[in-house]
């Protein structure tokens, strides 16, 4: 093993070499995280009050898609693709937020393909697609509701891998029973709970548009979209 | 290691105590898997026949469905739920089935986490949604795109964690070359190519539904499903 700290992380015979500690406290990183995504937020509910056909739930749902679009593509977008994140002797913050998270769960650090494959198609796929979501609403376009449904789709499958694999493996992977149940759990679960709701209501608006094409076949040609 | 027969899988250290080897050879395997779903799409032709409004495209997509719905629910659900399918005394198909198919891919054999994950969610998730998709085509739900666009982007989520995994750990799961591309590609393949054909598909028929229900507002209430 090369010259480094000892890592916090469970289970403790994961090797991580050059392992440097974190720099900024867990108050610091969900600060700086919680500002960052409040800021974001506010820039886009200003936007989304220029667009006076929108319904109040289509802001905040246009706030969220903002909020999660930029943590997929910044923030897991940095872990996809910084392998070496746990050596950073730096206080860069992504690189603090992973070695922070993987004291909730270790796979992060040690990893793991599948980690590192979900995370990556939640960073390419799903990140841009979330801002094109925000784009969608605003703008009303035909495809707003099939974009946000197929975003919680694949936010959901993620988390049901994410899950499923840390359960099929046995679990341990935080450091203790708060990391798991803050971390692992607490942090995830929006990404369960959020996803669900928003897609209820675009397979309700989707099935709503077509019962009335179906009504009113004046609307619009259904031989090619049928 | 238990007493068995030597496993022919790559790696050549994977540990597969009491393996007990192929009964059926690949021939006999393949002309199964055909009859039975030459078999299924038969029966979905005939089926769909009575139902007159349907196109032709929309009724060999429902052949489709029913042939990938019930490998997922059969096949599939067989291995996800069967730990020990390579010890199997007999010459049970769908343990024969995997058998062979760990030559392509010996992470099936070694029960790797994230394939028995992908596979647990395509049975118990995708396999029946296929099913509920053939009737919804039949019945002309309002939610017949949706479902087919949703388990699409399941089937595509699913292949892209099997590969890029795979490719993260650096392949050498298959015997050779040649069960590298008839099965770990060739098998999959058809997984990658028909559900983006039919996501588009979909896709567009949503997008044609909401503009047509946009542009004559009497065609629907568009103020809860905006």
């Amino acid at each position: 093993m090369a010259a480094g700290y000892e890592h916090p992380y469970a289970p403790r015979d994961l090797e991580l070499p050059a392992f440097v500690p974190n720099f900024l406290t867990t108050v610091d990183i969900l600060i700086t995280y919680a500002t960052g995504s409040i800021l974001a937020v506010l820039l886009v509910w200003a936007f989304s009050g220029r667009y006076p056909k929108l319904s109040k739930t289509d802001r905040i749902i246009m706030c969220w898609w903002a909020f999660t679009g930029l943590t997929h593509i910044i923030i897991e977008g940095y872990y996809a693709f910084s392998p070496r994140f746990y050596q950073n002797k730096t206080s860069f913050y992504l690189a603090e937020v992973w070695k922070e998270y993987s004291k909730g769960d270790s796979r992060y650090a040690a990893r793991d393909p599948t980690i590192v494959t979900v995370e990556g198609i939640t960073a390419v796929l799903e990140g841009p697609a979330c801002l094109l979501a925000v784009l969608a609403i605003a703008w009303q376009r035909p495809y707003r509701h099939t974009i946000q449904l197929a975003v919680c789709l694949g936010q959901l499958y993620g988390c049901l891998v994410y899950f499923i694999t840390a359960h099929l493996l046995g679990h341990g992977f935080s450091v203790n029973a708060v990391y798991f149940w803050a971390y692992f759990v607490g942090a995830n679960s929006p990404w369960t709970v959020i996803p669900t709701l928003i897609a209820v209501r675009s397979w309700r608006a989707i099935s709503a548009a077509t019962a009335a094409v179906a009504r009113s076949p004046g609307a619009g040609s259904s031989k090619k979209a049928r």
